[in-house]
């Protein structure tokens, strides 16, 4: 019963929480943002009084993230996003922790994944913060009594960011949604490097093989795309870029990689990796086109870049090649390599762990911020950009846990940049 | 007399006029997208009854952009944005065609330089078009009353825009300008491609050094930067980022870069390397600290970067080193070699070739499509972004002229893409 | 009892054949070269008659060669080269095989290793395969009767070649070895791409840390070393060189490193990464300098190049931080954590999985071709660079499988760049 | 008459001379280990009572090479090695100097090029330094009586060796000559970075095109084809690599090149740069499929590599489409420009400046201390590898006078690497 806490679901809740808190504790060791949010939080409680309402990848870094919140005095109720990205131990060390409760437990089915974000909703939130925006979703359909007590949430993805537009264009988002994905902090380094980093971490270790030499196809040329085309190439793949948007394209283009249609790509990768956000990215068209031993990943939030349905049918046989493998055998013997169910590789396949613990920190602590600010000003029903000043005031913070300094305007220059009327 | 054209004012004009021509027809074939509009401008005739006043680097590229515009039936009038940056050949060879009259002379003084925009004014332009925005300004400080038959102009530069935005906070704007330094055409490859390529080449040509082990201080992190740091570290520099927005700074320790202030990046830098449209990046307190035989270029708008009064000061002796090369000598027999007297060394160190050619071409597509825009739609006063399927439709134009074919939407998938109801 | 095949030790045999065969199976898929191999000797049963010693790795890419060599004819017996380094599932998998017998098992401690090396010597090898020379010394010093009936041997690793050199220079080495570590297409791969890119997955998947933006000393600028250095880069650190040789040095500058000995990097670094070959490479007075949470990685092949007795002797406490990770706690707080035990982190990691499949083909490619060598040529005792034309027949393999095809000279060219007479 | 030195050549040698010394002053700032060596040399005078003839690039930096060895006591007459790579003020400087004759000089024509090779001859030389093998390939057809008397020779380049060693093994060889292009010193740097940059920035510079998105197809991947495919690669072009050796084409490949038979690159390159050494590289069926506006340059030592007389024979007519570019216009319109007469571009192109100055230092260090070599041991008559202490010298001063310090081996070190009795 995905209604009750971890802890009464698990065998033995004692080993898995100190298996989770070992996982917490290196995190956060190398999250020193939320470590300097955390100390100024338990100082100053912001969110005493709120109850957060949390779907997120439960994992070690999201904990850190989440005992940060309840450190600043709120009464939080997390559950996962994606049925194969929660860490049981993990989230039975949250669970334990005084004014956390966690619902999140790995591989329910999809009946027991929705049920457990009711759970969350029975606390009725006055903030949410959502990986996805289920938990936004699920309040507009099925509890919309609630919104009005809603100070506002947060959403993490771009996906969910883009849905959110979608529902507030159709003016039915009624209450303020901070777009956390939209922010340079986010954007520039979890998209990129993160996400980059970690899906070709979990290609490498789930399949044993080498990126040098091999003609990767990346589809989707956004911050996500692009940060796995430049990992990929740096470690010495050949790149290759779909795309539909034309000055994306030329982007990559001018970047130096070849850029093709898929339905010519899909001849000449060794691995493909979508990264759109949309829906079938790869096709029976494409399968027919592929070579003997491709591998196909999918970066993009939901598992549905990539047409299983119509590869099961093309397919005379699958089984599993490895763990994280399943290999489809067409006719003919070819055969065709899908990794993680293709849903997100650098979280769902077996060996993987979710972005790196350092981006993750750059962007829990722009949650942690707009979470914060919801309690200091209220913002219009609708999405909202993440205030500038926020993102910079995490962007200092994370400066000065690096220990870099940098050069700052003098009084001179400032007036420089203001003005226009100097000349050649 | 920099009020009469060019041709007035040659020795001999015919083998100016020749060599000119020889330039600008190189440019032309390798500027596809300037050649498919025109062929389309031929044939409309969207520039009809108007009149160009343009102050722009005259060399090849902005020669081409020019004949475009003339082919659309504009009356143009042109002359530099720089007293170092024209050629006088590709002047005088403009000058010589029907519709266009040039202005533009190399290494005329300061006086000659605003009598020569002044004799632009006189042709009472209806559109302009700016890299500096000096047009602008003398316009609205010596000519309000041509304001009123200005359709509007378009600006080339960061920090042309950068001034007008203020002039527009200040309401002292008082016709539309587009911003074409902003559009993602103009700043994703124009600055980043353009800037970078073209300021190493002209300093490795001008000094016949190395970039391989050197380290390179880059101050500034923006679009020129950014494509600075990339081509030094693609010729195996080490590069060293400087910067004073916390964001960009992180962007560039995340990128692989050593960040410093400029304090401490003074003392390691081999080459220092200006691109923060700021003044007074590289002052006494810097030069004190730097390495015997250290290069000071500006790939920045003006010659502002670099503190010569100062370093004119500290120097016992200045002479030239090589053409575009004055060497400063300390006390204590310290050399520092400053390029092409600190003004944009891509354009004005003297075998310095400005952006190439492909880059402009991007770049002068959108602004011949911003000039054909003020024909189409009136716009308020003030500064105005670039429509984005003005800038769209130029990204078209170089696909199809690079053969490059992407993949497009389907109808499920932009479905997709638009609702916000689908599940995990 | 290690001196009986693994099958006799293991609890459940057949589950773990099952699993050993799927790891070799995928391997198998993606080793086209001794694919082709396997194929040719089938055939032609260049082995008929030999025995077999082998001291390597024992996991799924040297079970391929393994398999590759029986198919050849000999009779084959394995077992590891490294405690840490065996899968027993794949072990047990081997040991099933007709003509192989394999003692290989994971953990054993000291005498139990060595005791397994008296259990494949008991076969009487007639030619020997090293992983870190081990057999070939074993056989040396305590069975030297059977080195009559020894047609030669082959080394894999850097290090075994370089011992091997030093007993050769002490006429000590009684029968032919080749230097397989020194062919180029064991050098340009396995180490730099290999080594480079496990290492780093191995890293990043151990501790869920990222490598943008940090700083990663590498030690020792050897093959090993370039590939490490040379994908951190591609990741985005910022990479810091130690070398005691002045070239390798001033080729590291070249490229764009920070050259600086390890006493100044030591403050440096956030991952330290060892791979020269050599011991006591990080040590006391580098440990004291070092940052709090820094990560101490071993790419070498002996755990000899952090200096644990030191580090353990200067902790206060240590504790397993992650799987993998052993956590130093020094006086004052700070902490620093070794990978694996400061034991090859791209074998001995829990997760880890050894080179890339392909590298290890390209590698093992040569190996074939090597054993096979022995039994159609006779070597003097010695160390033996491999016949050029050997590494050739396995480029020329691998080249065909990847259905590359490249250009040949004509007889004209070929002629030209015989003949020393023709001018400028 | 070239057989006069330059300076009864010129028309106004004073000037010219000035000119030159301006070139070679600002060489001799960045050329740290000529400056060391001279330092000694002049202390130490080892090459007193020796003449030394010379074919060399005669530009700045082989000035700086020159005038060390004229201080350490050498008589020098010197002349170029390539009709196009003279700088005649460079040339005039030298000649001015004492102990130093220039017959150098640009755009002489064949017969005065082999001139002036006979005057240096005519100086009777003890020592020769080639770049081409033109000075030994003279003496041994035409003055076989001065071989007696030579004590050895020095070759730049690896046409040049490749050449020598043909020569020796057809016996042919009658003194000794050190492979000066073949040190770790030369290879490493003066071919990769050197060739590799500056071929760059000369085309660059001589087309003002951009590198990002263009396709560039490397011919060669030796050192120098290395060179210009990382460099180009660093600028974002797309590399493709043409190759006749299979382990260099696999290199290639795993680099995350695309390699290609030259028949299938033509028809995809934007810029050809041929960099093997040998003939007919670019032929009538690689022309045939190249697009409109190729772009085709030399990097390799002789003007062999473009077949220019097929070419002329396929064009139906030819101009100067910009200094250094001859456009062949092709029937149906389809334009190929050649940079610098096919010779090598980084050096004959117009404005091109040879290979950036610190490279040559490197170069050059090794040929001051091989010729040094020459007085102080006997050589037997055949091609010599430089003794390896000697190129270590040489890196060691550059590491001194870069202010780097690198690690030294402990006496354990060197003992355990001495070693080869320690276990696992």
């Amino acid at each position: 019963m995905t209604t009750e806490p971890i802890t009464e679901r698990l065998d033995d809740p004692a080993s898995a929480r100190e298996s989770g808190r070992q996982k917490i504790d290196w995190a956060r060791q190398h999250m020193p943002i939320c470590a300097a949010l955390r100390e100024e939080f338990v100082e100053t409680q912001p969110l005493a009084g709120q109850r957060l309402g949390m779907a997120m990848h439960v994992e070690a870094t999201t904990a850190v993230l989440t005992e940060t919140l309840a450190a600043a005095g709120a009464e939080v109720a997390i559950t996962g996003c994606n049925p194969l990205s929660t860490h049981d131990d993990v989230s039975a060390a949250l669970d334990a922790q005084e004014g956390i409760t966690s619902y999140a437990e790995r591989d329910v089915d999809d009946e027991g994944y929705y049920d457990a974000i009711e759970a969350v909703i029975a606390h009725e939130p006055t903030i949410t913060v959502d990986d996805g925006m289920d938990m936004v979703a699920a309040i507009h359909d099925d509890h919309p009594e609630l919104i009005d007590s809603i100070l506002g949430g947060c959403e993490e993805t771009t996906t969910g960011v883009h849905r959110l537009r979608a529902m507030d264009d159709d003016d039915a988002l009624d209450y303020p949604v901070f777009a956390v994905n939209d922010t340079p902090m986010k954007r520039l380094f979890d998209n990129v490097h993160g996400t980059g980093e970690s899906s070709l971490a979990a290609i490498a270790m789930t399949t044993n093989l080498s990126w040098a030499g091999k003609t990767v196809v990346v589809a989707g040329y956004g911050f996500c795309g692009r940060g796995v085309a430049k990992k990929a190439a740096g470690q010495n793949a050949n790149v290759v870029v779909c795309e539909v948007d034309p000055r994306r394209a030329l982007e990559a283009h001018m970047e130096g990689y070849e850029v093709l249609p898929m339905a010519e790509a899909a001849a000449e990768g060794d691995v493909f990796i979508t990264t759109t956000g949309n829906r079938d990215v790869l096709t029976e068209e494409h399968f027919e086109r592929m070579k003997d031993g491709a591998l196909l990943a999918n970066a993009g939030h939901f598992d549905v870049e990539i047409d299983l349905d119509a590869l099961g049918e093309l397919a005379e046989s699958t089984r599993e090649a490895r763990p994280g493998v399943r290999e489809y055998e067409l006719s003919g013997g070819k055969r065709l390599n899908v990794l993680a169910e293709g849903r997100l590789v650098n979280l769902a396949a077996p060996i993987a762990l979710g972005h790196p613990v350092e981006v993750m920190d750059q962007s829990f602590g722009v949650q942690a911020v707009c979470v914060r600010e919801f309690t200091e000003e209220e913002y219009e029903p609708g999405v909202h950009e993440v205030p500038d000043a926020l993102d910079r005031e995490v962007a200092e913070i994370k400066l000065d846990a690096e220990g870099l300094a940098i050069d700052e305007l003098t009084e001179t220059q400032t007036e420089y940049m203001g003005s226009w009327d100097h000349g050649t």
